[in-house]
């Protein structure tokens, strides 16, 4: 028998292929999840699935399941690879199309080898993971995993307006099956590492043992605007004030340099936005993150309390909003053991890894045991046409998926 | 002989007569420098000058001069009261005008009175003293006082890309005389407050001895943008976070409550702001001001100093512009306790104050003895329509000018 092995080649011609789909006049790839973009790139992928012989099915919420049944008996759970293949405004090539491509590839590889397994191989393209049209993200697997009704998630507008229900309709991908419908014997995602840990450290591979949580809040600090020249210091009520005091104190002890808890505040807006006037009003966003759920909830006490405090000795009000939560989610131990076998057998350096980004499989893990592999993503840049990852390492972590979905489906 | 006094409520028709000019079917009052509602404007004091018997003349940066010669001997340089009838977007309606209608009421209570002074009185509204159209500020009476040459000033583009030469000539105010051509014996700016400290203190007028030094910078920091949730805290250039932290020193070290430094952040924003991206980028701008010029020379230095070292620690550069710098202003003594003098004789309460916005008396005193009187404005509020002073305050306001110009005068 011969032993399975990925066709590196063909991936990448893949990947470079659907990279081309929904990429405009103006250079830049955009596949929004349910656009026409979206559909020709399902088109293209349902098409490669059928060419290897997989029954293709679409379920309500348009997630694109293919089944490898390899001779494996009749009722036995698969073990399902996949991720995404919709984009962000201006996106890379490798963000979540990676991971189907390298699934597809992977089914390939056995169908060659003609290997059997006592489970099939399943492969899922997830319903829009990036959340850029429809929000939430990862919203497909969110479904799946039995988090939120279909009918809920058909009735989402999106940011033009439509409904996924709509936007499914016009392409042909509102299917009929009911999300869910192939429970898996567990479930491995392939991505990149959206980050820059492995190139950083000249690691192959990262075994994803956990996807740290999510805290997404908004603030409004409601002070007074003034006249910056004639204002004595102690009569202001200085929103901006406030909220870079806050900032600084992010840094200073909620997240410090070296620390598991990640704090940015991206957007910041002061109003009225004069030189000479004292901002009246700031609004902010804050997301913070760590593996550890009680660090975590910690974080957000923490900044709150001391957000009260700087903003009651200004005289300044807070408004809050929780915009979006998400609790750590630990990955299956014996999977992540897997992974690192599977890289130790092929020479590859290997490291344990959180991922910092949400992923489909952060849902998956609802259902069924689940873990991630991650490749070195160049500068850790990702989201962004820049985003790289090499050849070889595609290639290496597309070979550590296949060895691992054997190890599972034996 | 009768004692000369203030018809106050037909300096309060005209405040409101003249607060109609610019309004627009919204309700915001809005007569920016050169526009067709500060040529209407201009002609309305104009109209009231030459019926209060007075020579008008235009200068070549349209300063409208009108002279009220009184019987003085030929040649005594004139005493002269002014400031300016061009507003901001949305004002309120004692800006400046105040200044200059309470000038004409003086003029014509002296008329009234029969009064004969040794010297002329001359009363000048200023070009272009908000800045809002054309920049610099206070330009009209800069030019007026020899600091920059007409034809320069001509030759500045407003923000609608017209030049001042053209504005001028499209409302018939670009005159003949050359700015300067009357050398005061001395200046006198009745203004309200615009800041708290009168109506706070429950004092009635402001003999403003001196006016703090103003210094505006803009600052571009440059980190790298990146992935909120995968980029370490230790591999992090957060432009933001630098910003924040440089504000947050201002008030702790540069400003602190009680001071005599101001500085305000009024406008800052983040690049590319997003809620999960790390602010790559920053533009912010500083306002600071000290009657002091070696503390305000001071907080410059220490805040750059400071700014420095944070960037330096987060590895983001640095890039900085002066927008504008004035040094403090002292005003004459003599005129202070003139003013102070003439207060006390209508028992009126009376403190020496700073001012904390730029003023035409600034540029003034570079070419004689200058001084400010200043009266409450309610809540400090300015630049704004809910800008308010009673109206017994302007009433008092004006009294105090009439005597302190009266003893200029003789």
């Amino acid at each position: 028998m011969t032993l399975p092995a990925i066709d590196a080649a063909t991936l990448m011609a893949r990947l470079q292929r659907l990279g081309e789909v929904g990429r405009g006049a103006d250079g830049r790839l955009i596949r929004l999840a349910g656009s026409e973009a979206d559909g020709a790139g399902r088109d293209l992928v349902a098409g490669w699935m059928r060419m290897a012989g997989m029954e293709v099915t679409v379920d309500a919420v348009g997630n694109l399941v293919g089944l490898w049944r390899g001779g494996a008996p009749a009722g036995a759970a698969p073990v399902m690879l996949g991720s995404h293949i919709d984009t962000v405004i201006d996106s890379g090539i490798y963000d979540g199309c990676y991971g189907v491509l390298a699934g597809l590839a992977v089914i390939e590889a056995l169908q060659a080898a003609g290997t059997r397994l006592s489970r099939p191989v399943a492969l899922a393209a997830f319903t829009n993971e990036e959340g850029v049209r429809f929000a939430p993200d990862m919203l497909g697997s969110l479904v799946y995993a039995g988090g939120m009704a279909a009918e809920a998630a058909l009735a989402i507008h999106g940011t033009d307006g439509v409904t996924l229900r709509e936007a499914l309709t016009a392409i042909g991908y509102a299917g009929d099956a009911t999300p869910g419908f192939l429970r898996p014997h567990a479930y491995l995602e392939l991505h990149i590492e959206q980050g820059p840990v492995l190139e950083h450290e000249g690691i192959a591979i990262g075994a994803v043992d956990r996807l740290q949580g999510i805290s997404w809040q908004s603030f409004v600090l409601t002070g007074e605007a003034n006249h910056a020249g004639t204002t004595p210091m102690a009569m202001r009520r200085d929103a901006g004030l406030v909220a870079a005091q806050a900032i600084a104190f992010l840094r200073g002890r909620i997240a410090p340099r070296g620390g598991s808890t990640l704090a940015t505040v991206g957007t910041l807006t002061l109003d009225p936005g004069a030189i000479n006037v004292i901002p009246g009003m700031v609004r902010f966003t804050l997301d913070l993150r760590d593996p550890d759920e009680a660090r975590l909830a910690e974080a957000e006490r923490g900044f709150a309390a001391e957000l009260q405090r700087l903003s009651e000795a200004e005289g300044v009000s807070v408004e809050s909003t929780r915009l979006a939560r998400f609790e750590p989610v630990i990955f299956d131990a014996g999977i992540v053991a897997q992974v690192e076998a599977a890289a130790a057998r092929r020479s590859l350096s290997c490291r344990r890894i959180t991922s910092g980004a949400g992923h489909d499989a952060q849902m998956m893990a609802r259902i069924c045991p689940a873990a991630m592999i991650f490749v070195p993503s160049r500068g850790g840049i990702s989201h962004n046409p820049r985003e790289f990852t090499e050849f070889r390492q595609l290639a290496d972590g597309a070979a550590v998926l296949l060895d691992s979905a054997m190890a599972l489906a034996r």
